[in-house]
Parts: C-alpha cells; structure tokens; sequence
C-alpha cells in the first residue's frame, strides 16, 4: 500500500532527505504543482497543462492527516480516499461490537455520516518562494548555528502567514535545502463517513498480494467534509468520469507522495543501505512478529492491534524493497557514475570548485555521524520520543508542551510553534478509544527494544526501568497514569509546567527520565547531519541548475505532487502483464484459492456474483512515478476527470526511492468504473451512486 | 516445544556453556544419569532408585537425530516420541500429493512401516570419566594450545573407543570443563515410521498455544528401530502404566536437554543478555517474516516451508522468554549475590585464590571477546558455516572433507573426526526431497542477512556476492548446482580434494569464498573464547566441589538427564491451574473459537466425538526440570512405567536456562492415558494399541 511507512513516521529524519533531481527521461518526475514539466507533457502527449487547469487540480486535492491523499469529488464536499488510509479512522470509529472493518459502512442517510475523530483534510491554496529569507537568516552563521537560524525562520513565517490567512502554513524545505515553499492550506477538520467497504475486498489478497498485480482490490473510502456544520460547498472538484480509460491512455496523478531518496549522494545511499535501512527493517519485523503474537490471543485482540500490524507488514514489504534496491549493485553503480560526471564538472569550473566542492564530503562525514549515533538515536525514540504508544505520546506532548510554551514560538521544537498548535491539542484529546492491554504490550515492546539495542547496563536503559523487567515497567506505567482521562490530559495542560511538575504520574515520569536524553541527542543530529545536509545538499543543489539547468524535480516531501504518464501493462517473468484486471477475476480468484483467509470474499459479494457487471474493469496499472503517501491520490484524465484511485506500486516499483524505471515499475489503481460498479451492485449505496453521476460531466 | 531452538542448533557455541551447578533445591536438576540425587529423591519422596532401575531407564531411552528424545515401549522395539520431534522426518515422506503432516499416518500392517531417511536413535551404552586423559593432554600449555590439546584428545578417545567397540562414540564437556565423560551408544538408523496424528491435533493451539497450559495436543509419533532388516528385539523398555497418575504423584523425566546456562558467570549472562540473546532474536524474528512470506505464495509454499517456519517460531518464542528471565532482575540479582559469596568464599582462603581467583575476571575478557566479533561471527554461518540451506550444507560439507580428511583425525575440525564420519556421509547423501525454489530463497536471506549485518562494502560480502544483488546471486547457485543430485555429491566426496579443486560448481565456489574466514574466526572464537571459557569454568567447578561439595548436576548438553518431580497445579494471574485438562477441553475449546485455524479439529476428532471417552486424562504438568531437548522424554513412574510423554514446558518455565522455580514453572506432558484413548477410539491404530496394551506390567 502506497502510505508512507509505520517508521518513517515516526521521525527518522534520515531518511526524509531530498535532494535536487536530475532531468527527467521517460514519465519520471513527482514535479511540483507550481512547476509542471510543461514541454516534457506537451513533446511526450502532446498535453498542454492550462494555469488554470493546474489551479483545478491543486485545489480539488486533499492529504490526509492519517498520511495519504484524497480529492473531491462532488460539488458537496465529497472526497475519495483509500480504504487503507481511512482504516486508522474506521478502527476508531470501532468497538467490539461493531467492527467497521470487517462489516464496512455505508450512510443511507445524511443523518447517518459519521464524525470522524483525529482527522483532518487539508487542501493546498497557495505556495510562495521564501528561500531568500530563510536562507538570509542563516548567513554568515557556522553550519549548526545556520541551521537552528533557518529553522527559527521557518516557524516565523508559519507564524506570520497563519496570523495573516488563517490558514494552515508549513514551510516546505524542497531540494534538501536548495529552495524553501510556504505552503498554506485550508484545513477542514469536520470529516465524516460515509461509505466504506469491508477490509476483506478493500485489501483482498491481504499482506501476500500486497505490492503485487493482478490484483482485485476495492481499496476505497468516501467522507464528507463540513464546514459550519453543513457539507462543503466546494468550489473546486473533479468530476467523474463517464468513459473511463483505454490501454495507452495518458493520465495524471495528484497526490502527496511520502519522501524519496532519489539524489542522496553515494555515501548517504551507503549509510542508509548499510546502517539505517537494516535497523529499520529489523525493527519492523520485531513488530510485525510481536503484533502478530498479540493479534492471536483472540479475535478481540486481533482486532485491536489488526491497523499496527497491516500496517508494520505494509512497510515491511516496502523496507524488502528498499534494501534489494540498495544492494542491487546496477542502482549504486548508476548513482556513483551520475555523481562522478557531476563532481567533475563542478572541478572543472574554478569558482563552482571553491563554492561547490566540499560539499560530498562533508555529506559523507554527516553519513558517519549519523551511523554512529543511528541505533542509539531510534533506541530511544529518536528526538520524536516516540515509543509506539498512544498513552505515552500524550505524556510526551504534555511535558514537552510545558517546557515549550514558555520561548517564543520560532526558539520551540519545531512540532511545538504556534502554527501547529491547534492540530497537536486536538490530537492530545483525542477521543479515540485506547486499550490497556494493548498499551502495556507496545510499553513493554518499547522498553525492551531499548534494553535489546543499548544493553541493560546502559544508563538510559536503567532509569526507564526503573530496577523492573520491560513487562513490570509497562504494567506500572499503565496501570499508574491516569491519561485514559480527556479531562486530566486537558488539566496538565492547561495547568502548564506546574500541573506537570506537580504530577506523579508514572507515565510523565517516565518521559521526564527519557526527554532530555532525547532532546540532546535530537540537538546532536541535527547540528552534526541534518544542518550539514541541508548546506551541503544546497551547494549540490545549485550545482545541479548550473550543469543541467532548472527543470527538475525535487525529491518527495508529503506535499503535492503531480505526475504524468500512461495505463500500460509490463512484463515479467518473460509474460505480459496486462494493464487492466476486471470483476470477473475476482470470483475466479476466490475459487481458485478457497482455502486461504486472505483470498475469501465478503458475504456482500458472495451474494452479488449475478447482480455485478462482470466485464467491468476492476484495477489497472499507469506508469505514473509514485512512491508511500500517493495513497488515495485520484488518477485524472486530460480533461481532469476521475478515472482511476491509486492505492499500490507493484513490486518492481519499490526501488522507486532511489531510481525510477518505466520498464516494470508500475503504479495500481482501482478504475473509476470498478468503483462505481460495486458502489451500484454490489453495496446499494445509492446516495454516492448518484452523487458521482450527477458530478460526471455531461458530454 | 520443548527442542532445541532453531538457531543454537546452528552452532552458536556461546550458548553452550555448561558450568557448574549450585546444590539443588526443590524439584531442581537434569542430573546425569550415573550420579542422580540418590538423597534428594529419598528424602522429600522417600523413593530409592536401585542401580537396576536407573540402568533399566539409561537403556530404554533414545536420543533422536533431529533434535529430541525418545523412549523404547515395547519388546518389539516400539518407539514413542513428539510428532514435534518426527515432523521434519515427515515433511521429508511427504511430496504435494501426500502430505502426512496434514493426513497423519498408520502402518496397517507391519509391511506398511515405512523406512525414514535421515533419521538415527542412540541409546546410551556406557560411560567413563576421561577427565584425567583430557586435562593431561593441556597440562603445562597456553591457554589456546590448551584448549587445541583438549579438543585432539577429545577425538583420539572418541576414535579409540569406536574402533574398540564399533558404539558411537561421544565425549562430553560437563561443568564446562569442568569433567569429561566418554558416552558410548547404540546407533540405529533403521528407524520406521509406525503411526503419527495431523499435526492439526498434534500441535493444537498453533504457535499462540505454544508454551502455554491449558493444553490439548497429541504430540505423539511411534516408531520402530529394525536391525538387520527384523523388528529390534529390545533387551530394555519401559511398559506402559495400566493405572496413570493422579495429582501429587511422583513422576521422572529422562530424556536429553539440550542447553542451559544456569550458573555462568555474571559477566557471561550480560553477554548473553546485551549481544547475543537479542541478536538471535532479532534473526529468529527476521526467519519467521521471511518464511511467512514464501509460506503465503501458495499452499504448495507453505507445506514446503513449514518445518522450518514452525522451528523459528518456536525458537522465536523461547528465546523470548530467555531474554525476559535476563532482562528480569531479580533473576540477575540472586546470580551476582551467588557469584559474590563464591569469589568471597574462594578469596578468603590464599592457596583457592592463588589457583582459581582470576577465573571470573578470565571469562569477562572472553564475553568481551565473544561481543567483539559475534555479529561477525553469526552473519557468515558461524564456524560451522551453516547458511540454512540444504544444499550449501552439501557444498560445505563436500570442501571442507575434501580438505579435512588428508589430517589425522584428531587434527579435524572436530566434525570430521573418524568417529562421525559414518553419520556425515549419510548426512551428505540424504535422500529426503529438496525444493530449488525454497533453496534459492533461503539462500537470498542468508546472503541478504550477511549484508544487513556488515555492510554491502564488507570484504566478505563484497566476494560472497560477487558483483550481484542477494537475489541474483542465490539464482545463479541454485540454478547452477549439481548438488540436487546424489550422485554427483557422492563423486565429489570419492573424489576427494582433487574432484572439489577442479569442479566449477557455483555453491562449492561460494563456500570456497567463506571457508577460510570461517575457519579464521573460529579459531579466534576457539582460541580467544571457548578455551578461556574451559579453563577458568573448570576452575569455578573446582572451587564449587571444595566449597558446596560435590553433589551438583552440570549444565544440560543434550546427553542423557534424570530429572524428578511431582505432578502439580500452579496459580496464575490469581487463578489456580489445574494439573489435568481432559478431552472434553479439547471439544470445548474448538466450540469456543471456531474462526481461528489454529482451533480446527481435524476430522479424524470432529468424527470420533461420540466414541471417545471424555473423561479421559489429556495433558497435564508436573514439577520435572528440563529445556529444550526434553522433546519426546517419557514421564516414568516409580515403578518405571510410560505415564506421559513430555511435549513442552508452560511459559513461567523458559527463563529455566538461567534459574530454576517451583513456584510456577511447569513441564507439560501428554498423559498416556489419553494417547491410548485416542490410538483406540480416534484412529483405531488396534496394532499400536494391542502392543502397547501388551506392554502393559501385569498387576
């Protein structure tokens, strides 16, 4: 599933960089919407891109805060998402009683959407180009000193532009350094739901055909945004399709791809393929293998850890990926020979040379601090502190919170300024339902990762135990805390430093032992890596418009991305794959494989084999260059209509953080006309039947 | 279950270590077989084994080749033993179109028994104390060329011996060096399967159950040993009770632990704590994923993969509990505070001091050294060179021969010494089936692993991989290697080293790359490691003899144990658990979860519910000391009778490689009862159940 991955969420800055681009060849390029590949589009397709028709789709487009996209797609605020980025959401809209996930949800009624809870949608309105005064703040300044300037600039802005707009400002480091955005967005944070299928047709096939095609996936979600308590009246949406697509056809994605590692220089490609993408993918395993331990116990169990292990398993595959990309010696051989040729144009040209020249190398002496410092720095959480669980992360953000509020916004943790206040109350009062069980078990998970990564003499180690086993630790700290409560976690915060210095919570104490350790090791990385990066990647950077000029595309960021390029099947294994699957295979799948969970059909479609369209096409492939957070992008026509809902990379497209190939990697769809089909047939769901036919264009 | 895990059967030395044992107290102890606790058993069960009792027991168990025990229980040479133990022999009589793991099996008729390859039981014959030979051969040298003279010393006894009895010959490191005993067996490998149950019923509960009481499995499998193509006229078996136990019986366990650590030094259990426990975990968890993963391609995949994905997960969750009784610390704590009044006991007196005083200081250089390179060490196959496929443990076996073999044999490695060589050929030529696809995959992880672990610009992985992906590379050996075929291994083992210089076999290639720098860090890990470990374990056994005297059990070393107990109940989480579970749980249970796989009745049971008695005895726990290895012991009664069969221990019981507890750690045997019942009335196996009835003593 194309959703950024559990871990790269969880703060391992080391892999979120993102340097400049090479000019595309082929249908390469997640290109900024402000900057579309205008003549690649029109020589290649003969498309021309309109401001206005970029506008349209820019503004029709949505990311999801569960880490995906989305878009719009009525003129009442309806918005098309994945099942599989919805599913954080469905699993909280939860009980034991009533599983989302495994009956799906369809609102017959207006009445009947759902308030979703700890979501938000946010549609991109306006980008400007602040790269002067960021960079001006940090002028003249020793490298770590530059950074922290340029991050105190950064919230500035965000500051200033939310107090100017009202709307949600983040300042978007593009090119690794090279060039600074300021992104505004309307954020829309009444979501409701309103239709939803099973996860056993939205994921059929389960963690074994995931990544894989043919595939037979309904991974599709609809909510509905509201604005003032009524649905939205969107000025921008994109219509349905009524013809769909053919073989061949050209077709556009827009979405928020996750982050890329398409122009790390060599020695960071090394250090992740040696230090950070083994961690990680070790890690994701421990998970997997204990989340499956716990989902065994009972179906109760299975249910509620059933999102962290798709979830764990999901990147896991991609993290496989990855790694055979890395060790793959034709990927680094490629890197090494396009560095040389332009290291050497940077040596031919004196003045390039003295301003240019050190920069690899100092990348690579970030590289080895980072390495040192890697495990050690994840052990704990990173400078997130994030350990994996609910009742911990609101513990951090309170205590972090009390010690944050009292600087100015621009002196804060970056996640602690005024701009993003609003977004991180909400999510510490969250109303989402918590497990103790579940709690203590990631607790323990945590700790003893901790103690299996540094060893348990390790200082650290020792106060986070606290003279206890991993298990007796966890057990304390959840039975202690009283942070179940909304109300207490809204009385620390609105008391401040003193309700938290005041408070014996055994989950606060714990932060309060791990914080400072984090914070320094958070201050470690980001002089000794991230401010060298972000200098050195900006020398590359200009190296790169000065030898192979302007057109190209930064590295992916979880922002707005569009990328264009055409349905076409691939072959593999010396046979052809074709570009579309249709329902009929579906059911032949199903019995073909009647003895494994993962390929049963749901009792709605057991039942509907005679009432569906069998011929109808179900999902399809593109070559459209997408990588983790495209989730739920929509796929567009020229005339920028729905066609198509992105929800997975084949298996050959993994390697796509570092190179892009157009001649397996292939990007999988559900097809508009599958969607509306089972929407028809299958689920009765006339209210969004009609909705999307009355959207459909008229021709 | 209770067998040794996956990966300390991969030769990981460290986890070996067997120094001496404290006086027991409770229900503790693997005692040796030739010095069981004559005392502890009169006084709190008032029971006096006689010489005759204990040899009648010595004789009528076996030690079974894939990792178990076993005991012989009829005239006819009838053996029982875990299906857990037989199920890798199993998989090995099983093709895609019979599947005995999913069927079962029952010889009808004598003539049906059906020959097993791979498959050889000893029963131990003899034993000697060569102690003094031994430690004469290292008397007066450095500690390294000491321990070179102990392992040749050890070969030369074992060669003499052989060649004097024609038994197979072992001599065993006890207290870590602390005695030498040479163990003579019989050997038979004409061994036939006579009767197995589904693994469905013999493994009920899945890997959730594992471990865990209440239980309902039949892990039971019966074969025969043959000589000279006749059923084994058995000089010694155990017969079966006619009565059964009851709640408070005194019951033995005799049967062949594999490994504990139960008084290493303080400084060795940090090791094993903060290096190598968690690094064979994080593999173990890395094994399981990878294995899921081929397992869900098809159910052909899963059939092939699923000896080796059940062993990781049970490895997986041994080791789990081994890390937590290390990261527990009180279970750290009473080892410091023992450690403390030994070393205090043994400083206090000036000529101890002199001869054993620098023991411990000694052992934490070595874990030091061990830590060093154990990652190393571990990620290129260990000494063994053991990458987890079969058919690179051909190629290696088939280089390392051809080089071994010019030395005199105790000059070997000490595998290839004469008196394994008979076992190592037969090994070489199995028979048993092999799956290319299943080859090359393995292969890829371990090749992947090695590059996870060192890096991609690693010497060793740089000429492993020569030029290609893990991927690649394990395509090329597969799909260039002879080695599926027989013939071409035995020409290549006849051919000697000149066959193996000239053959251009990719696998033989790739060994040829690791050989030398696995030979090369074992000799280090010998030298700088294990010979350290020897010397200064013999001197803390020492000063435990002079201090504690001498009635101790040494750590376990899959050999022959006795281990005494009760049959006892045990609270949890303020319940208390009954001993016994019947057969009526086991119907009960598959009503209570009939969604989970793992709770499926096969229909052998689903059919027999109306014929069998439901009362029937089940499983049930005693208080009997054992580990991994213990797989398939019989539970005795005082008269010497068959009244259970080990299959596994409760969860409380896995930190028993460190520390022993009555309080709630339990043995869980299959009640023989209960096997009976189900031979009769279940699978109606009459030939089984008239011998065994047979068996029966008369009283």
């Amino acid at each position: 599933m194309m959703r950024p991955s559990t871990l790269s969420r969880l703060a391992f800055a080391a892999l979120y960089l993102a340097p400049v681009a090479l000019a595309a060849r082929a249908d390469e390029g997640m290109w900024l919407i402000n900057r579309p590949p205008l003549e690649q589009m029109k020589a290649k397709y003969g498309f021309e891109a309109t401001p206005e028709w970029l506008e349209h789709v820019q503004r029709s487009c949505v990311r999801v805060s569960t880490g995906g996209s989305g878009s719009i797609v009525s003129a009442d605020g309806l918005v098309m998402t994945n099942h599989h980025v919805a599913s954080d959401i469905l699993e909280k809209l939860s009980s034991k009683e009533r599983n989302l996930l495994e009956t799906g949800f369809y609102a017959k009624t207006a009445a009947e959407e759902q308030k979703c809870p700890d979501l938000h949608l946010d549609v991109l309105w306006k980008i400007d180009d602040v790269t002067e005064r960021v960079e001006g703040a940090a002028k003249g300044l020793a490298t770590a000193e530059a950074g922290a300037a340029r991050r105190k600039a950064q919230t500035q802005i965000e500051d200033e532009a939310k107090q100017a707009s009202g709307m949600h400002c983040e300042v978007v480091t593009l090119y690794q350094g090279g060039r600074y955005h300021l992104y505004q967005y309307k954020r829309f944070d009444d979501v409701r739901l309103v239709f939803a299928p099973e996860q056993q047709i939205a994921f059929y096939g389960g963690d074994n055909d995931n990544f894989e095609f043919p595939r037979y996936d309904l991974d599709c979600t609809f909510f509905r945004i509201y604005e003032n308590g009524a649905p939205l009246v969107a000025e921008h949406f994109l219509r349905w399709s009524r013809a769909g697509t053919q073989d061949g056809d050209m077709v556009f994605v827009a979405g928020h791809p996750g982050s890329t590692q398409r122009l790390n220089s060599v020695a960071h490609l090394e250090y992740l393929r040696d230090v950070a993408v083994p961690f990680v993918l070790g890690r994701l395993m421990r998970n997997e293998v204990w989340l499956q331990t716990f989902s065994g116990k009972s179906a109760e169990h299975a249910r509620i850890a059933r999102g962290d292990l798709f979830s764990a398993q999901n990147s896991r595959k991609v993290y496989v990926g990855r790694l055979a990309g890395l060790l793959d010696p034709k990927v680094l051989e490629k890197k090494s020979s396009e560095e040389a040729q332009l290291r050497a144009a940077v040596d031919a040209n004196p003045e390039w040379k003295a301003k240019w020249g050190d920069a690899w190398s100092k990348i690579a002496q970030a590289e080895a601090s980072a390495a040192a410092m890697y495990k050690r720095y994840s052990a704990i959480g990173s400078g997130a502190l994030n350990l994996g669980t609910d009742t911990f992360a609101f513990a951090k953000d309170i205590v972090r919170l009390a010690d944050e509020k009292s600087k100015p916004s621009g002196e804060r943790l970056r996640e602690y300024g005024d701009a993003g206040l609003e977004a991180l109350l909400d999510a510490i009062y969250s109303p989402a339902p918590l497990y103790p069980e579940f709690e203590t078990y990631r607790l323990e998970s945590a700790l003893s990762f901790m103690a299996e990564t540094l060893g348990a003499n390790d200082a650290i180690v020792i106060a986070a135990l606290g003279g206890k086993s991993p298990r007796a630790r966890a057990e304390e700290c959840v039975r202690g805390t009283k942070l179940f409560d909304i109300a207490e976690r809204k009385r620390l915060v609105e008391g401040g430093k003193a309700a938290v210095d005041a408070s014996n919570d055994p989950l606060l104490q714990l932060v309060k032992v791990l914080d400072p350790h984090s914070r320094q090791m958070r201050k470690k990385w980001e002089d000794e890596v991230q401010s060298v990066e972000r200098e050195s990647y900006a020398k590359i950077a200009a190296a790169k418009f000065a030898v192979q000029g302007e057109s190209v595309y930064p590295d992916a960021t979880f922002t707005l991305r569009l990328s264009y390029g055409a349905i076409k099947g691939y072959s593999q294994n010396d046979a052809l794959v074709a570009p579309y699957t249709d329902i009929s295979g579906l059911f032949q799948k199903a019995q073909e494989r009647p003895a494994e969970a993962a390929y049963a059909l749901p009792p709605s479609w057991k039942g509907a084999r005679d009432a569906v369209a069998l011929k109808t096409p179900f999902n399809f492939v593109s070559t459209n260059d997408i990588i983790g957070g495209n989730s739920g992008s929509p796929v567009i026509n020229r005339a920028g209509e729905v066609v198509g809902l992105i929800f997975d990379g084949n298996i050959q497209s993994l390697v796509g953080n570092y190179v892009y190939s157009e001649e397996q990697a292939r990007s999988v769809s559900v097809d508009a006309r599958g969607m509306l089909e089972a929407l028809k047939s299958v689920y009765k769901a006339e209210r969004v039947v009609q909705e999307l036919e009355k959207s459909t264009t008229a021709r």
